[in-house]
This record gives structure tokens, C-alpha cells and sequence, in this order.
């Protein structure tokens, strides 16, 4: 489907700053680019960031050399296709046979201290045999159990303290699904996108698992379709995958997302069950 | 100057299991690998791993297949090259300039939780405006706060826990480097190395500082001179760097380690002192 | 029933220390101590603390002045009853009706940070009406899910730590039950006791909830009937009920505890039962 | 010196519910309450409670038999005589010789865990030898490191963690300085008044410390003098001394807290100065 996403953020700078922002789309095969203007109000020097470094993501490095208000607005038109693949081609991949590039979103993060949570992990989940089914439970045991809500978690929250405290917003069921996921011995990774049909439009957060060999969209929030989503970047957690990083002083003013579907009618996948899963290539 | 370094470990599997080890010397233009052996008995089937996701790491995937006694040892040559840099050359890095791939090291990590110690980083090393001696005072601040005892922490004890704490070994005192660096905007990474002269003789860790454009070793232990190393691996922390990571039922038994001068006599650099740092290329 | 106890502690002394023990049972209607020494060797001068900031307990303030080994062996004939109350009358009472020395067990502790439990306690347990079945639910959710087995935690896990580590010691099932009853509004103790038909034979800890006007005595190992109890002390968690608490230089040799029946047969309670709860009066 | 101080708080109550608060002057010889008020519009049931359990508290208890907006006002006229000890009575009080009652105020607690802190304390304070020197270089190491800022912590927010947050409020500059004390075997607890000449007005929290007999009190804000205080608890932490305790549904509309001089010229102590500890008898 084709989506048009914008960002517009307003910020104010009190000094020279340096402002990292990492809200284009990623581009790839199965998510083109077609057309996108990041435009800044007063024009600033803006360079690009590509390297294998980091990973699925594409920063733009924003230079302000002087105090006042800046306005910036990325737009975007992309076309992306999501893969349903069927529960059954899902199983678990043995560690000997998972691509090296696989092997970083095993390990416990700032924000999803897996290393912590072995012996819960298994004790709720680990008897269900199957791999897909077991990160189809903990994305249901987190809706059922974690009130969506703003204002209760900071961005010091991690996903274990999401265990306990079971409030949270998107980024909280993202990180608490990777911590459980990883402590379980299955690869998983932070995925920050626009959101068609999320209401109020805002960015958002949900994670990927790597099974039978691709990685597969799971949104505990269930908040709206995840063909609805288009991919920004993945990532360790959202250490990596920040929005916008900000060295200097600078201050946010004010951010108004947008998403919508250009052509056709948007066709809702069945994310609500566990009999396929659904990949972003 | 020229070292043979080697680790010997033993483990008892007691079921069918997948062991990755990080335990080769790293391979660059500032340290060859001249010769190397990595053996295992019973013979079990190796792979050696490398991507660009990894960055400075080699591991060696192996399959255990059935249960029993397993003996490894690794054994490498290694020619390597500590080059001295003054410190009027260890500047401050702007971000606009720094490599992409410098860029993921200034975030928060499992054991590094930056971001929760800005202030207490202002606080005690702000009004130092030279980078390097900001990096020399965190790392003497340490040196002499922190007390070098086994026995205290644990694997999930993180450097910001070794502030209040002030007690650990090689392992915390550079996740609390590397925190206090990254709070300060500073790029610092774990690194994980062979120790000529460390008594016992073990794995050692220590972290690297970017600055002037290279990354420059930083040992808050003292515990050796600096270019008595060989670099195994850097990463973002003890996470990513791992000795050995067990996936399946693997019970560790023993580990030796050694690192000896092959060749003439060891030069040792003025390792305390903060007139140059020194580069492992 | 008549039960003998006894507690043998050997240190050392390294200099001139102040040693205040917590291990005398304590004495009241429902558990009268009819004999008992307490001896040591040399002979030290010791003082027995009893006040209203202690509640129930008895301190032993031992001095001793010069180095050298110290024997310290406390015995005791203690005359307890339990008494069996229907779960019928174990019902909620409310804050306006509550004791004013009840009221401090309703706030979070050290090792019981119930403040950080409201909505996880009310997820699990909310669903239940009865206040003393909730209070058996937890005991048993306890039971169930955490592993009873030493070496995983240490004096700084909480009971918080516990509902993820999912591992721990009598200490740990106390403050977790402790930590959510306290989350449900629910008054709960720390209890340390002798602990007659324990394997091995070692001080033992659990709690009381208040319901129904009485303390009642809940222990989520299930590792031997509540009537084989000899209760010490109570408390707000393990740091006012410490067994031992050492000021100055003295190192911990070794610990012998006992506790045998003196008279007739043992009749175990139906302690596994939610029928009725037991009180030590 | 006299002071009226009066507290007018606001609560709607949307079902029945519990209140306890803690915001009466602490009555006693050295603080006589002359005269004093407590009113509620609608005119509910109040409760008064005093207990040995409770230490140096007056709990009023309310109760809230339907919903509604409920207007609650304190007024109390206090005449309280702060005494100055010269610094060389400040002694260090040896264990055996505490009170029995002053021995709760050495254990760590749920927003003091001083348990964690014995290295840090050490290593910063240990070689100061006099006691009371100790305790005023605690309170100035605070002051001068800990940034007085609303906003930055929240009521989960630990002494322990203000050592390298390095933010907070009266709260957190008092749990931080107990906690240190704690951990250095000085006895302190909370302390929570009307404060006179605190701008804007507000009530008040600080610590005190048992030293030469004496509980001294101590302010790491430095925000007014200390004998413009009116006591109204002390207690473990702001666990056991929290103005107000809710049971029920209680929905907090405003608070509005006043302390004025009522005779005579207020007399500011030299509350800076290390010549001479305070004290509220």
C-alpha cells in the first residue's frame, strides 16, 4: 500500500546544537521511497547518515549554528508490502544457523534487561512448545496484563520495571516483549514507525522477532493493524532508535505526526491472530 | 612487540549445546595475527563468525552434538603495535564530525546507564574543559574510589551500581568509565583483551575513549601497563563482548589463561601518566 | 506443645566489637518460655533490650572488649499454642478499625517496596473477594512460581527483586508475600522463628497478615507445618529482625540451630489448607 | 517562640473512604501546642491516633461516608524552644549505651538504604573522626551537590538515587543525608514541620541525628533556619511520616500551608555554623 507520512517538529535553539533526527522511512526492498522532502525553516546544513553500523536506520544530522526557532518538516510517499507467513513456516531458528548479523538482538539492553528475567520467562512461557506461539502469548500476557497508559513511565523505564508496575505506553509493551523474548532465547528487536490509524497520530513503537528466518511484526498495544505501519528503523532498543538526539541546547516546542493511505482502501491484515505472522522485507 | 597468547577452557556438556566463544585475538593492521590453533577435544565442528554487525569481535561458533567432557584450547601469536599520541591531539570530537560508526557508543547501554548520570558527571568532571584530562580525572577518580576486590558483584551489577557501591573487579571498573564518559558526551566502548604482567593471570577488561580521532585505551584498574594487551574484542559492553555465550545445558568447569612475551624485552609505556594516550589500530 | 531450642554462634572478634542478638523466642500468653540459659564463652557482659520501639522482640546486647573467639549458646524450653481460626472470621478489617499498632505494616520497607506492586497485586489477586483467600492465593502463587534455593540471592534482594528472579530463600518468599499483601491494603509481618521438622535445621522466616482482629501466620516455602514454629520476633521486614547485629570487627565462624519436641507426639496442622488460619497469640 | 501554622486541604471523595493525616504539631515538652483547631466542612467523623507504635506522630483519622468535595483546616498555635548544644557535647554515642529506642533509626529503610552505602560513606566521610563534623560535612556535600529542583523525582525516588541524580526536593535531600548517616552507624530519622520563612510556603522535611544524647537536627537545603521550624513528626523515613494516607478513592484538589511569627521578632540561629547542633526536645 501507499502511505504519505509526515513529521514536523518545531524546536528552539539557545545555543549552536547538533540535532540527530531519525524519522525517514527506512528504504528497502520491501518498503520503497518513493518520493520525500526534509525541509528546515531557516535552511540548515543537514548531511545524511548511511552506514552498516546502523543497521536499519537512516539518520539525519542536523547542524544549528545559531540561536532561534527551527522548523523542520519531513514528508514522505511510500509503498510497502507486508508478508504473511504462514504460523507453521515460524520455528525457531537453532543459534548455529542464524545469520551473525541475528546474533546482536539475543543479548540483554538498557531498556530490556533480559539477563533478569530468565526464570519468569520460562516459568510463564516455557511450556509452550512452539516458538511463534510463545511470542504470541507474551504479546497477549502483556496486553492483558499492562494498562495502556501516558504519564506513569519516563524514559528510564525499562521493561522489567513494566512487570510490576503494568502501565506503560507503546515503548514499555515494546521493551517488555523484547526482554521476555530474548530471555527465551528468541532474537528480537525495537521497531519505531508512522502508524496509519493510530489515534491521536503519533509516532510508534513495537518490536520484531526472528523466526524461520524472517523478522516478524508483533504490536502488543494492539492498537491498530500492523500493515498499517511504516518502518523507520530497528534497533537494540530505543537507545538506538531515538527520534531525535539532541546535543546542545536545544529545546522541543512541538511535534505533529501524520499518516495516511494515498490510493485504494486500506486492507486490514488479521493481527489479532496467531495463525500467520507478518514480515516487513 | 610480540606475544603468544592462550585460554584453555573446559566444560561438561550435558546435552546437545551451542557454544560461542570471543576469545581470538582480533586481527587489524595494528595487531597480526601471526599463527594461531584453536582445538578442541573431543573434535567438534567450528565456525568462525564475522560481519559487520559484529564490528571489532571474532567468534567461534561450536557444536556440541552429545554429551560429555569438552576440552578447548586457543593458542595465537600476535604482533602488535601501541601507537603513543600526545595529548594536545586528544581533542574533543564534534559530533557533526564524528564516523557513523562512532555514533552508537555515546548511547546508554545494560551496563552503562549514561543517561542517568548526567548530572553527577557535570558535577565532578564538568569544570574540567579538556577532554582527555576529563577522561584522565574519570579514570584516576575511579582508581581511587573504586576498591579492586573479587567476590562483591555480580554479572548483573552495572557501573552505576560501582558508584555507590565502590567496590568490583576489572569489569565494573570500565562499565563506570564508560557511563561516566558517555554522560559526558565522550565515545567510550568495552574493551576485552589478553594481560601480559596481570597477576593471576586472566582475561582482562578495560574501555576506549574516542578522541583526536582515535580510540584511546583507558585501564581505571592500573592494574598493567596499557600495551601489555592484546585486544580480543571491543563492544558496546560486557553484553556484546562476552567471552562465552551457552546456549543449551553447558556447565563451565575451568579456564586458564596465558600471555607471555615471545620476544625481546617489554617496553613498558608511562601508562599513569596523562601527557599522551595510546592507540590500538 | 513443648518444644526445646537452641542457637550455638561462634565469631571471632578482631577488636573490640558490639554484637546485639535477635534469637531468643519470644515470651507472651499464647508462647510462654519456661527455661532458658545464655551463655558465653569467655564470659561477656550482655544486656537484654526490651522496649515499645522493639515491639516483639527480645535483643541481646553483647559487648565484648578484647580479640579472641566467642562462643554463644542460647537454649530454651519455650510452651507454645496455635490457634486454629475458621477462614469465616479471617475477614478484612477496616483502617478505621485497625489497632494503631497495626497501621505501620501497611507501608512499603526496605525489602518490601509494596508502593511498586499496586497495580500487579490488583491484576492477580483483585479478582478475589475474600481477603484471606487473596492472602492464600498469594502464598500459593508464591509457592508455585518461585524456586526455594540458596546461593541466587543476597541481603539486598527485595521482595520486588523476587516476583522476576523467581528464585530465593524463606527470607525471599517472606518479603514477597509480605510486599503484596501490603500492595492489597492487607497488614503483613516479617516472623523469624525456630523451625521444628525443618530439613536442614536452620532459623526459618515467614509472615503474618492481619485479618479478622488476629496475626495469622503464612509461609509460602510450605516447608513444614506453622505449629512447628517457635516465633523469635516480628517486624516490618528482615532489617529490624536481623538475627545478628554486628558493630565493629567480628567475623561470622559458624551456626548451629535445633529445635526438638520435648513431650508427646507432634500433630501436625493442616497447614496447606486455606479451612482456617493459625495465630500465635 | 510562638508561631500559628495551619494547613487548608482539599479532597473530593468519590465513594466512601479513609484518610490519615499527619499534620498536626508534634506536642511535647519542648513544643507546647497552646492552642488549636481541626475542622472539616461537611463535619466528619474524626478519629485521634496515638500510640507508643506510632513514636512522635499524631494521626488524625477521618472518615468519609459519602462523596462530595471535601474543605478540611488546621490551626494550631505552638510555643517551641529550640536548644543550642555547643559541638563538643555532640559526641558519638556508643551502641551499648543507645537508648533501646533509638536503635530502629540504624537500619535501612524503604527510601534510606544505607545498606548499600557503607563504601561511598566511608570513603567520603571516613576521615573525618568527629561525629558531628561528619554529619555537617554529609549536610554540605548535599547542599553543594545536590541541585534543590522540583520536578525530577517522584515520590519512588530513594536517597540512594540522589547520590547520582544529584536533583530533587526537601524529600530527597533528607532521605539522601539519613541514609548516609545510617550507614555510617550515626542513628537518624525524618522529620516533617511547618516551616517559617520557607518560600513559598509549604510544609517542610529534614533529618535528625542522635548524637551526645541529644537528636539533632540537621537541613541539607539550607532553605531557612532551622528554629523556624514546627515539628510534626519524625519517623523511619517518608514512609512512616507521610502527611497525608489515603484509603479509598480520594482524588487531591489543593493544599495550602501557613507558618507565621505571632510575638515578638523571630531570632534567626546561626544554622550555618558547625559550632552548634540544634535541638527539639
Amino acid at each position: 500500500m501507499k502511505f504519505e507520512v509526515s513529521a514536523t517538529l518545531v524546536y528552539e535553539a539557545l545555543s549552536a546544537s547538533t540535532l540527530i533526527l531519525n524519522i525517514e522511512p527506512f528504504n528497502s526492498i520491501g518498503q520503497v521511497v518513493l518520493n520525500e522532502t526534509f525541509l528546515s525553516a531557516p535552511e540548515l546544513k543537514m548531511k545524511s547518515l548511511r552506514s552498516e553500523a546502523l543497521t536499519e536506520k537512516r539518520f539525519k544530522l542536523i547542524e544549528i549554528t545559531s540561536p532561534g526557532v527551527i522548523n523542520i518538516k519531513y514528508t514522505g510517499v511510500v509503498e510497502n508490502t507486508v508478508t504473511a507467513i504462514p504460523a507453521a513456516k515460524l520455528f525457531d531458528v537453532a543459534i548455529a544457523k542464524m545469520p551473525v548479523s541475528v546474533l546482536p538482538y539475543l543479548s540483554p539492553s538498557r531498556y530490556c534487561q533480559s539477563d533478569k528475567l530468565y526464570k519468569f520467562a520460562y516459568n510463564k512461557f516455557g511450556n509452550i512448545n512452539n516458538a511463534y506461539e510463545r511470542v504470541i502469548a507474551i504479546r497477549d500476557w502483556i496486553f492483558n496484563n499492562v494498562e495502556y497508559r501516558a504519564g506513569f513511565t519516563n524514559p528510564q523505564t525499562t521493561g522489567n520495571d513494566t512487570i510490576t508496575q503494568q502501565v506503560g505506553v507503546c515503548r514499555d509493551f515494546a521493551h517488555l516483549g523484547i526482554a521476555l523474548c530474548r530471555a527465551l532465547t528468541i532474537p528480537a528487536r525495537y521497531f519505531t514507525g508512522y502508524a496509519y490509524r493510530l489515534q491521536p497520530q503519533d509516532f510508534h513503537a513495537c518490536f520484531e522477532v526472528y523466526l524461520g528466518g524472517s523478522w516478524i511484526i508483533i504490536d502488543a498495544t494492539k492498537l491498530m493493524p500492523v500493515n498499517g505501519l511504516v518502518k523507520i528503523a530497528t534497533g537494540i532498543d530505543a537507545t538506538d532508535t531515538a527520534l531525535a538526539s539532541i546535543f546542545g541546547n536545544l529545546s522541543f516546542i512541538s511535534l505533529e505526526v501524520k499518516s495516511q493511505l494515498l490510493e485504494g482502501q486500506f486492507e486490514e491484515v488479521d493481527y489479532q491472530s496467531a495463525a500467520q505472522g507478518y514480515s516487513y522485507s
